[in-house]
């Protein structure tokens, strides 16, 4: 075994110890070591600070772009907003100990199914050093126990962030290994976190497409992932025009580079031109490119003829494809085969085409008359999220608290045997 | 691309499109599928049991055990069973489509989720062919597609009870390919169906350990795996005497051969001289072997030494290892490290130390006063199962129909934008 084998197999076993522990914990511990830790990362401030700048003038030696140079960057309000991002996790309603359906049987028994933590749950995250007080204070408050590898070039400053968790979590009494930061820059402790099944129960990778799919692809542990955010609004023949543009347009103009902005706009056919030229219009004054199917190209002006890769594109920007279909089956056929799965609309007033497309959109968040930019852990109430699941086993969509846990079933008697 | 591959591949593509129509097949179609199945099983016995005397007939030839060919077989009670079980999936109700806790958010939008089938199933099983209609049955009612992978000493039963499944759905109008038996005995079949993550969701293995294992380790689709089931009964020094002999001998011996037998008792030393002389007796009256710890064999006659391997033997078998604790503490950390984390049972009338058991015994069932053997589906009041997982993830414990579903989240707005 090497060193790194050797590093992290400890970690593993220390976080295993950390998670019996961790899954005990009363909820009183657990805010108790949230705000602790809040608090020590108010008062380490200026040297998470000085930790960051080492990480920061590193980064322009290596000469990374302005936007990963942004990501990386710690300054008062993102340390505060770390702070307040824990004070608000110690808020939260503690699912774990939950106990729901206990219900009795014929047999006398009675079943319930109580909410547990899953355990040792892994993070592989890329630049931004916030996400190691975001992901270990969910994991905290959810009972598990963590192990953080953040992205080589922001090593000191998560470090810095580490140590305020650690001196959390020693002053509330809890586990100091109930949240462990991968100490080294070597990739290799990657590869050895995602094969360790024996110590580690789920990896969570947060980061580009990219690195989630060579971590899905590479991991023997469970991975819940989050690809990528190809959304659709699909503005029916039956749908209100004035809620059909205010949609479409915050759907796409709200933010560009997040996973829940409308990439494509499928237009039926027979309200097109009565929609579509008004709207492309209060599109282009706010700067989004139009790249449309033939029929739209001849509706509106400025409009860039659309490639067939344009229908399968996450663009993160100020651009938009746009379709013209049929009916609603055509859109539906759309969004099951080009997007990703994560957010699709309607817009329509009709009551049995609501039905339908509910039931027939196979995406995390199916949504009628509404911005898909209301896919999001706060907006659905889940108070903060660890990530937007794409995948179907364990959990969909935003994953708040819940989605860190499982469910064990219990059993209520009063000595009853099977006959 | 080899011919296994090329075949594997056109199932898998098959499948997936069999499941978007079987993800919006309503009840009626699917119970009248159902119920058209097992007609067709129930007219075609005499087909049925001919092949299966074929497969029989090798096995005996190939020098299969007694238990083995017994699995194998397929009398008449066996293949009414079948059809019955069919039956009784109809009865249950279909989850799909099921909307709960609809709720509204500040913002004006109604958040709520709903249950959607996982989409293609993979289900690898071993000798027993009946395992053909149940999983069949159970993914058809649960909306989703299936592919199967039967042992290659059941294939020309497997292949005669599948003809009988396609008569079925093409009679009732779903896809024929909504339920598919793998043709081949190629063990390659089985390497390109756990690796197919662009067509399978799930694999769902039923067996004995070592292919659950290897599975599991091979497998990049996500498994859902029931591993072993080494349960115990702890004995608490505030036990009722009656419950606890009765609940341990019911755990013990209402049947050997199952997962959800005790493997292990643990007795509190203070009350162990008053209950464990007469368990033991009943317990040696059933022909159980008794392996116990020091203090036991010190308390009961004809007690063999337990070594280190039998706190850890999954027995399946008239062999029980019995242990006496100092507290209930050490009765969970033995649980907790030496069990399956499968059902474990505390019997006592002391509220807190209840309280303390179902939160601390980290296993997919926790009881309290009640036997090991009501870890079951049926019991549940599932209505079927498919297996008992012993993972964490997705599903814990035995696995209905719902176990075979997912939630998306549904957002109803009336035209909310965000701001």
């Amino acid at each position: 075994m090497n060193d790194i084998q050797t590093y992290m197999k400890s970690l593993g076993q220390q976080a295993r110890a950390a998670a019996e522990v961790m899954s005990l914990a009363d909820v009183h511990s657990k805010n108790v070591a949230l705000l602790a830790i809040a608090d020590a990362i108010d008062a380490g401030a200026e040297l998470i600070k000085a930790e960051n700048a080492k990480d920061l003038q590193a980064g322009r030696k290596k000469g990374l772009d302005a936007a990963l140079l942004d990501r990386l960057e710690l300054n008062d309000v993102r340390i505060a907003g770390m702070s307040e991002g824990l004070r608000q996790i110690a808020n939260l309603a503690d699912p774990v100990g939950d106990i729901t359906d206990l219900a009795f049987r014929p047999s006398g028994i009675q079943i319930g199914k109580m909410r547990v933590p899953l355990g040792v749950i892994g993070i592989i995250y890329e630049s931004r050093p916030n996400v190691t007080a975001d992901a270990a204070g969910l994991c905290l408050k959810s009972g598990n126990a963590t192990i953080l590898r953040g992205g080589s070039e922001a090593i000191h400053s998560n470090q810095a962030v580490a140590a305020c968790i650690r001196q959390g979590l020693v002053a509330s009494g809890l586990p100091a290994n109930a949240v462990q930061v991968v100490e080294t820059t070597d990739r290799a402790a990657v590869g050895e976190l995602i094969q360790a099944k024996q110590y580690v129960d789920v990896i969570i990778p947060r980061g580009g497409k990219r690195l989630i799919e060579r971590i899905s692809n590479e991991a023997s542990v469970p991975v819940i992932k989050h690809l990528d955010g190809i959304c659709h609004v699909y503005i029916d023949d039956k749908a209100d025009k004035t809620k059909a543009i205010d949609i479409a347009l915050n759907s796409k103009t709200h933010r560009y580079g997040v996973c829940n902005a409308m990439e494509t706009l499928l237009v039926n056919n027979t309200v097109a031109a009565k929609i579509l030229p008004e709207l492309a219009q209060q599109l282009r004054q706010k700067g989004v490119e139009l790249r449309g199917c033939q029929q739209t190209c001849e509706l509106i002006a400025d409009c860039v003829p659309a490639s067939d890769d344009d229908w399968d594109t996450e663009y993160l920007a100020p651009i938009l494809a746009i379709k013209l279909v049929d009916d609603m089956m055509q859109a539906i056929e759309h969004i099951n085969h080009h997007g990703s799965h994560h957010t699709d609309v309607i817009v329509t007033e009709d009551y049995t085409k609501v039905r339908q497309f509910l039931r027939a959109v196979d995406s995390s968040s199916v949504m009628v008359n509404a911005s898909t930019r209301f896919a999001d852990g706060f907006e659905y109430g889940l108070g903060a999220e660890i990530g937007i699941s794409t995948d179907k086993l364990h959990a969909r969509g935003p994953v708040g608290l819940e989605g860190l846990t499982s469910q064990k079933y219990i059993v209520l008697g009063d000595g009853q045997i099977r006959e």
